[in-house]
């Protein structure tokens, strides 16, 4: 009997649903818009209409699957309590007892666990990705916000209240940048792909650079992949988005290896698409920004799980992560 | 029969050994100098000597006495090899195999275990203080240094490689403060005993404050203790460098809540000593600092580890903590 997860991950705009096997490949998955309309009755209802449409479609595959549990990625996912809680962009308001509704329409599953999706990527990372084996490690997902996952002694770090792990709001430059949760300086509000586009604006008035071939783009317009493009086109304010921010990040990443000491900090997203052009400038800044005892010792990796595929996968890794305890 | 643990602190200049009861009282003491020559085998040698000595001192106190093992705070210590690595103030080069040496005279030990000094004071706060009972805490030690201990799932976190918690080396200034290290802008620069001086000279500095109980002190002078007798009569610069000192702890309290999400953050040290001074803007600070869903949760909390027996006592912890394992 081959055995297989569901992956759930909850945006803002839409919900991604899939059925994962245990060595990470999607058999077969699905989208539902998440709704703006804030009644979580109808969303819960629609969502298992569809998770049981893809189990139906995956028995008609293989007769012989059993279906071990649901994993789901949500902002603000509280594992604990297996709640939604005051998630400031989706509609549904307060704190949502998301698993308990959702386990009344799938009484047979072993489990159905939640927490948010940075979270779910660093358990997707130690499940099917480059984190395998790995005891002590970190996961920084690079997107429009910047979320982390923290894993110690094998088990991921949920803290007091189940919501450790978000390192993307700890303070880079005090009174700096206006960070999306309203706070000033965070790592998120200079290491996002928005965060890239920041940095761009700024180098680009710094210069007055109108020769750069982001000086076409307006605010709304440009993006992380833009100034990747231009930079391996050469062009200067491009490259320097890329160092500044690796910088940034990597002084950030410093902090978290002073808490935490991990073997390894895998970075997923966007921006990584970039190669060297982000990790070489976030290795030597963490590396001058380390206590001499951990120099040289600590591991800047890309994430192995892939682009588009990695929230559900994230996620469904959750459920496989539960049943071995 | 009355079971005990032995804790053995090793500072720059002082060994402090103790034997300590289950509920944390110190039943005999002793120190010797932590010597200045270098040898390794002759430090070794004299302190099971003076370890020996204590041993045969409370078995006459108490003939039914059973040392259930050493627990050993030392700076760089590492917990999981029992070493101590390149500890800039110890007079022992490299990487000094340190339980393995302590154990070829004390066979019979169920436990010689070793970690650093604010790792002891962390698990010495979980066995005997106030965070019995809790799974998710963190240790703030405010001295010369500022060390920390991160306690996560009922476990300290070592790491990777042994050296977690080095939260006092946080960036909380960019280009800031030279740290002892060496890097600039780290936590301890600010809210480490000393840093709190170098804040009153700023301050001196800044508002030229000829009248200021502090200002008849030189560098060499003054000091904590003394920030806080001006801070009481009245002197605003004392009181400035409290409020300073607690926003900047609060704004690196607030990274490690953003890391861990903890349940509460204890504070010990010198510098607590001063009440509300210090406690008021670190709670202040921190919350504003917090994003909104950890806001209100987390305890900031006076250690109840005495001061003067606190170093023996958290060492002696991690021996009650490794018998529980």
């Amino acid at each position: 009997m081959k055995k297989v997860a569901i992956g759930i991950d909850i945006g803002g705009t839409n919900t991604a649903i899939g059925i994962v096997d245990k060595e990470g490949n999607i058999i077969v998955k699905d989208n539902i818009p998440t709704p703006a309309h804030g009644d979580i009755d109808i969303y819960i209802s629609d969502l298992s209409v569809a998770v049981k449409e893809l189990i139906k479609s995956v028995k008609l595959l293989n007769d012989d699957i059993e279906i071990l549990g649901i994993g789901i990625g949500a902002p603000n996912g509280n594992y604990y309590n297996g709640t939604v809680e005051y998630a400031p962009n989706l509609s549904f308001k307060g704190v949502i007892p998301f698993v308990e509704l959702l386990r009344s329409n799938f009484h047979d599953l072993e489990v159905i666990a939640l927490t948010n999706d940075a979270n779910a990527a660093a358990i997707g990372e130690m499940i099917y990705g480059g984190a395998k084996g790995m005891k002590n490690f970190v996961m920084f997902t690079l997107g429009t916000g910047v979320g982390s996952g923290i894993v110690v002694n094998g088990e991921l770090v949920y803290g007091h209240d189940g919501f450790a792990g978000e390192c993307g709001h700890t303070i880079l430059v005090p009174d700096g940048r206006i960070c999306g949760c309203g706070t000033p300086g965070h790592l998120e509000a200079y290491c996002s792909a928005p965060g890239m586009k920041r940095t761009a604006f700024e180098l680009m008035a710094h210069y007055n650079a109108s020769d750069s071939l982001l000086a076409d783009r307006s605010f709304n317009e440009l993006d992380s992949k833009m100034i990747f493009e231009a930079a391996e086109k050469g062009d200067k304010i491009a490259q320097e988005v890329f160092e500044t921010t690796g910088r940034y990040l990597g002084q950030g990443l410093a902090d978290t290896v002073h808490h935490l000491s991990p073997e390894a900090i895998f970075l997923f997203g966007g921006p990584t698409a970039a190669g060297d052009y982000i990790f070489k400038p976030v290795k030597e800044s963490m590396e001058e920004h380390l206590l001499p005892i951990f120099r040289g010792k600590i591991k800047i990796l890309p994430s192995k799980l892939k682009p588009g595929d990695a929230a559900i996968v994230g996620a469904s890794a959750l459920a496989w992560k539960e049943i071995q305890k």
